[in-house]
């Protein structure tokens, strides 16, 4: 294990054990806070806090006073998983039911909710105003309401291209930019601001995640496609079954001929569509080199991360952040 | 019109235009604020932003200070109606159809969490510091949190009442003090908190609340069964369809005849149940005395409620607050 798996490994420890505290495993009643505990309990890297805590260090301040934010953006994202997975009728999750599969919509919706409500809950309850100060607190509150706004446009656009004929790839970068980088945004501005962090640095942290967000979407549509469905843990191709516009999707469409056009189209969002019919679509749209430009993009987006990093003196932190960016474009699920 | 019902028109068209801040009128992708906005243009009497408003007069605080917080409770409030809508399959609100009635279940999701998102924006946006300090602000969140926690517990627990045999008094009041009487109870306290006022007086503006909340909910409950269907604006005897059980069911159950018992449970939660079905179930039920019984508990809490305030110095804002528990009791719809 290389030194940044193993210290996220240990980070993703102490996050769960926070998570334990404010998600209580005796809480009642219990169907509501199994459902709500459901994808948290069946794993996940917890990236998200990782960079929280990165990031308060980057700045000097120190881990215990961003963990309830850290735990906090952990929670904020299953919530999206929950919701997203009634709205897009995805049928697994990290290897286990989806939460409305096993429990039914309506569990699946207000068991999305509390972890919401968890979300304040953790920060206002957890974050000792005698060590970060109450302003600070209430900027990182502001922020993760407007980061969760955004997440609320962006996984409306993204549904509503399933319905579009055309989606640029200016509109497909609006879009995860919203549904997918707000929340690794917003996740290193939070470290920053928590760890007493100047505007300008707390910029900079967010423009590295914000990149690495954009980074980590894209790569999410390739693995998609082609990962390995036993390591991916959910089904391959389900993209393609739910008519997703992916930037290989959009980047293919643009670039098939009329008939390959006509043949993507009528798998794309095509319920029915067989596993062969699914393998011929990812077949075309690889020779068509869609997959090559969404790695080519990805790697372009994870040099920008990079770069947003250059501005903060060299420390081991910085490092950290800069092999997290690459475990993000090099990760195999 | 009485002095009370021109004062809390007056604050409603306050509210609103603090919520048309909010939540954007102009907000993109369109169908989500529209989808967002759509109940809350519907109408509704903005109860419990009034109750915040009063709350943080009573203790001599400025109106302006708890404006974001009172906004932001109504934008929570109208967050759970779409999403027990959902869950309850309910087709109609306020007179318009429900939001996954008009756009489907997965745009009234996302339209709920926007709304949450909100709540959370509102304050931490448009609270000034300079007038209510940090501290207060983050009390305010922290107790409209742990707020939400309980609505999702009480949500959770009248779902699962659907598919129990019995269900007792005291497990019904269980429910309801989390699902409806915990936000009136955060309402009142937060325009204390904000308002300035001491701990013990933030506790008497909560059991204000909380005994006002219980009394709504139990209100509720009769008219969903007795209202004019044109003045309640959704259709009565959808509880009984729904097999809601409600402090009526609940009581009739407990002291009908064997016989009636198997009439009653025949109904309830019979969505093929024909509107004469329900009538004369409703017929039983009142003559078991269940809805006399219903009018008389929300009395008592209505005399508690008013107890609650008895530590107050007397004042116009305490004799309408009273005013205020004593319309909830004769609320028409």
């Amino acid at each position: 294990m290389s030194r940044l798996s193993s210290q996220i490994a240990e980070s993703a420890e102490k996050v769960n054990r926070f998570i334990e505290k404010v998600v209580d495993l005796e809480g009642e009643p219990e169907l509501l806070y199994r459902a709500a505990r459901h994808i948290i309990d069946a794993g996940g890297k917890r990236l998200r806090p990782f960079l929280v805590l990165k990031s308060c260090r980057l700045v000097g301040g120190r881990e215990e006073d961003a963990m309830p934010t850290a735990a906090a953006l952990e929670l904020l994202h299953t919530f999206t998983l929950l919701h997203d997975d009634i709205m897009d009728q995805d049928e697994k999750r990290r290897g286990v039911p989806t939460v409305h599969n096993q429990w039914g919509v309506p569990i699946a919706i207000v068991a999305g909710d509390l972890l919401f409500a968890k979300v304040y809950e953790a920060i206002t309850k957890f974050t000792d105003p005698k060590h970060v100060a109450p302003e600070r607190i209430l900027q990182v509150l502001k922020e993760i309401s407007e980061a969760t706004t955004n997440i609320c446009e962006g996984q409306t656009r993204d549904m509503m291209f399933e319905s579009k004929e055309t989606v640029s790839e200016n509109e497909y970068f609006r879009m995860i930019q919203a549904k997918t980088a707000a929340l690794f945004k917003v996740s290193a501005r939070c470290g920053g601001i928590l760890g007493g962090a100047k505007k300008s640095q707390v910029d900079r942290l967010g423009e590295f995640g914000r990149y690495a967000g954009i980074a980590f979407q894209v790569i999410d549509d390739v693995l998609g496609l082609i990962a390995d469905e036993k390591v991916l843990k959910k089904p391959v191709g389900s993209d393609i079954r739910e008519g997703k516009r992916t930037l290989i999707v959009v980047h293919a469409l643009e670039n098939a001929s009329k008939n390959q056009r006509k043949t993507i189209l009528e798998t794309l969002g095509n319920q029915a569509a067989s596993p062969e019919q699914i393998r011929e679509t990812v077949e075309m749209i690889n020779s068509l080199g869609a997959i090559d430009h969404a790695k080519e993009v990805a790697e372009k987006y994870i040099v920008r991360a990079r770069e947003a990093l250059a501005g903060f003196p060299a420390s081991e932190d910085r490092e950290d952040l800069i092999s997290l960016s690459d475990l993000i474009f090099a990760r195999q699920h």
